[in-house]
């Protein structure tokens, strides 16, 4: 497909048929996103393969029981990795000392590069795509359960499948939001409020059309899409316990010392 | 152009011709940074254009005096950003509580996967486009050159331009060096031997042709790739000296609640 309408006709799917998906198939997949930019083309990442069952079912878990994962056929988890370039430039008599947040945040750019290169070459191949952002939120658990080694952190996943649903695109800001010429400048309330209108609307028209979703928003007692977004989605106990736990996580695997 | 054929060929473009790109292609690149996944569809980043002559030679100081800065008519500068986010929940009677690891986490996730796109949009309209690695070293400085408010951070940078060199497609490590299955399996010392082989001829080839990397690595006496990547190019002191910036830059920026 041209690249127009594959960027443009992107849309996350959350309902898989169980159809496998071919070895060759995910091979190029997997190979696009290797051929993704890589800073100083060092790699510092790995993608590991899950498509046994018994695996996805124990993955289930790990990412708060979101049903796409047992439905798609593959989940792809995409881990900064400097052990394997440590392991070779020990090898080499080098002395790397890539123990540091810099380091993890260079293998993080890295690896959303290449799933975005896979999610756009599994999408050109009629295939749907979802980025799990459950992987930031339980690196911890996910680690262990890989058995990643230190210097290995899980920092996205993304599932795989053909697709079960066809939903539209959904919304976006308008451009004038996002963009900004030489200086970042900064918006006023009735900027704000029109940035917003549509997205308003159609979030709040989105969120109560799930069930699951409009069962947890009439419980709160929210109002509006930003009360959902503050109070329901992303609340200060669930960041702030996440957040710690990933900073836990980077030290142990060996990110910490700055 | 077909996708695969797109993804196959990117090569990072180090030098530009100074022919300018339209407003009306700079826009459709930045639509299909727009039409990227987004955790939540948030979209927490904003995208800075550097046209200005006088601006780009500033920022040419800023990342380390690389000429294809000044080069290129073109910078984008991605920025995480909950700033808009958090002004939009404050006017609608909301209180977010953003001011974390996680969400810069999360808005550096989508900050990379609308990049690549932008980068996939402008290599398919013929055009050459480098990520700056050196927004991650510097951002202390590009923040308050581009005056970010509070809970906005750069993250990554590209040029854009039309090409005036042709080079090769890099070389990669082989896919079985990136791949796992189910678990990740550590590598024994012939797999990682193996695995980098190609890459220690190819990388050590390159960076000995490209005459300042040349002389730092004759100056250095290091003897082979893996060193030059330790003793060279990413080096303990500035490592930690960017890292704890980094952390700093968080930390004023909002995110350092945990």
């Amino acid at each position: 497909m041209d690249f127009t309408s594959l960027s443009n006709s992107h849309r996350s799917i959350r309902q898989y048929k169980d159809t496998p998906i071919s070895e060759e198939l995910l091979n190029e997949i997997l190979h696009a996103a290797t051929r993704a930019s890589s800073s100083g083309n060092i790699q510092p990442y790995s993608i590991i393969i899950s498509r046994d069952k018994a695996e996805r079912e124990k993955l289930w878990e790990l990412h708060y029981q979101q049903d796409m994962i047992l439905q798609a056929p593959v989940l792809l988890t995409f881990c900064v990795d400097w052990h394997r370039m440590i392991k070779w430039c020990k090898i080499s008599d080098a002395r790397p000392t890539w123990d540091n947040f810099l380091c993890y945040m260079v293998g993080a750019g890295d690896v959303f590069i290449a799933a975005q290169n896979a999610a756009l070459a599994a999408e050109n191949a009629g295939l749907g795509i979802c980025y799990m952002g459950t992987t930031l939120n339980n690196a911890q658990k996910l680690s262990d359960f890989f058995e990643c080694p230190r210097n290995v952190v899980p920092v996205t996943s993304m599932v795989i499948g053909y697709p079960d649903e066809d939903p539209d695109a959904r919304d976006r800001l308008p451009m004038n939001a996002i963009i900004h010429h030489e200086k970042y400048h900064d918006y006023d309330d009735e900027q704000i409020i029109e940035h917003y209108k549509q997205k308003e609307e159609d979030g709040w028209n989105r969120y109560m059309s799930i069930p699951e979703l409009k069962e947890k928003i009439d419980k709160s007692g929210v109002k509006n899409l930003a009360q959902v977004y503050t109070d329901v989605k992303y609340t200060k106990d669930e960041n702030r316990m996440a957040s710690r736990s990933l900073i836990n996580l980077l030290d142990k695997q060996q990110f910490g010392n700055n």
